[in-house]
């Protein structure tokens, strides 16, 4: 088995080509331009986990980790798009850079790329990975979907928010896990309980993430805190408070959202606090964490064979930036 | 072995079902309603009558002939978007009417579904056939790209322009043909003859496209000729006038197209014709049409079983709407 950085370190010398034909460049610039902002490139690190989860790693979870990471590039690019964001990881987005109908075809090419590398999987595998990466790429797309729709819908529920999160977050992550698994020749039963490992620990991870932004130390996070809630962004904690407000703090934060003060940030921040979101947060953050390792616990391989995941869920889910 | 007609309608009927699950509506609604919308549907047919070029039809090559009718329709999505199209088949684009986002995530999910149904192929066939569908989705991808960037550059070639077509048009007509012949059992001979046939047949198709844009017969034609001239699209007549020219034809032309007076289509329409580009374009037409019929007799097979494509090809080159 290989420690963490070991795979990241290996992932990078075998991903880092290039993936792409030289012309036109005019398509294929971009798509170098945007792998070669890097990434912290986990997903692919699943499914080598996954893998060495039951077995030593087989050439086609290489192959599988390379389609997941294109996929995952491809999602972001075409997300930014969406987002109107102008940036990614400090750089210039593909629409910036190079133009929105680049960007959707740059999108477009880098999945079909993916769908390259899983056409080398061996045949007693293929069929099985490539249904789950298609049912997953959906589910993608429809989480997204979900998103676009809760900006104009008022009143989001926590449930539908967490299925929100689940399709465009987690089952990507689960997903890895389990494409790693099935290449290396876990049983159904353990294949089940990692992709129920991913699917909560994205749901932990995405509710750490909302909790950051709000609460995080803004020297340790990196970036200004309040993000989410000075764009008004639907998050665990803008629907939980949403919720749990009195009355007089529901309008309160109404105002807020439509004047835009300068205090804004704080004035919600204060509300948030009085409300007990941020303890909440914290509890519902725990509550996944602790279904995930359930799961986690349930697979049954050697104990040292798990050390692994128990150590990057620990890792993903205790920092605080 | 069926008739177009036949096969036509077996298509339909297998075809015409729901392919997205219901929810979320606001997702998968946008791609029911544009797959209603119909269209030609040539190219699904194709795979078919490659797969009846040798052998009765088999279950393999209705997964194929799906997975490039959505394919094609994934194109369309995407297309209209980058051509800011408001229309298509008459009614409103997939942006115009969901909102250009959903447009974006429809086209994608779209793509996904094709590969669910290649993802049914049989062993034997699955990864020839997944190889030369993911070649060919890359290039219509390039072609599009090379298409955009021709819009910027003032003196594109012809040969570049050919190319240009090819790859947005013709691969994808060539490997419908040819997967229908891979899973129908041809050998590579065959396999490659088809292919051909396909691409010249696709070049021949434009070169008619752009001719009666221009020359057609208004009454047959339906919608009003000129409509390349108008918008200063660049077409095969187009940049072959551009390079037969006196150099005051060209400045003629130049300010035409600048200044956009009200009888400029019949302007450019009488230059065209006073350098014989009418002409030319019929000729340059048949030679592409005589190469795919040079390639559809090598075919191997008996000439019966070829009568079907010779009659599409000629149905297709001699329409004049």
């Amino acid at each position: 088995m290989h420690s963490l950085a070991e795979l990241t370190r290996l992932f990078a010398a075998r991903f880092d080509v290039n993936h792409f034909p030289e012309k036109p460049a005019t398509l294929y610039d971009p798509n170098r331009y945007f792998l070669q902002l890097g990434g912290k490139r986990i997903r692919p690190l699943l499914v080598l986990m996954g893998n060495e989860l039951v077995d030593d790693i087989k050439e086609d979870a290489w192959h599988a980790a390379f389609a997941i990471e294109l996929f995952h590039n491809f999602t972001l690019i075409h997300d930014d798009i969406m987002d109107a964001a102008a940036l990614r990881r400090g750089m210039q987005t593909v629409h910036h850079k190079y133009g929105q109908n680049t960007a959707i075809l740059a999108g477009d090419v880098m999945l079909v790329k993916a769908y390259d590398y899983l056409n080398l999987l061996h045949r007693d595998v293929s069929r099985p990975v490539v249904a789950l990466f298609n049912k997953t790429a959906a589910e993608v797309c429809e989480g997204q979907q979900l998103d676009i729709d809760f900006e104009q819908q008022p009143n989001v529920q926590l449930e539908e928010y967490i299925e929100m999160i689940r399709l465009k977050t987690s089952v990507l992550i689960a997903a890895a896990l389990k494409m790693g698994a099935i290449i290396g020749g876990a049983g159904k039963g353990n294949q089940e309980h990692l992709y129920a490992f991913g699917e909560n620990l994205g749901i932990a991870f995405q509710v750490q993430d909302d909790y950051l932004d709000a609460f995080g130390d803004p020297e340790k996070f990196g970036k200004e805190v309040g993000g989410d809630i000075r764009q008004n962004k639907k998050t665990f904690l803008a629907i939980h408070t949403r919720d749990v407000a009195s009355e007089a703090q529901r309008q309160q934060l109404q105002t807020l959202m439509q004047e835009n003060p300068a205090d804004k940030v704080q004035q919600v921040l204060s509300i948030m606090k009085a409300c007990g979101v941020d303890e909440w947060a914290l509890q519902l953050k725990q509550q996944y964490f602790d279904k995930a390792m359930q799961h986690l616990d349930a697979v049954a391989v050697m104990s040292s064979r798990k050390q692994q995941l128990f150590d990057l869920a620990n890792f993903l889910i205790a920092r605080d930036h």
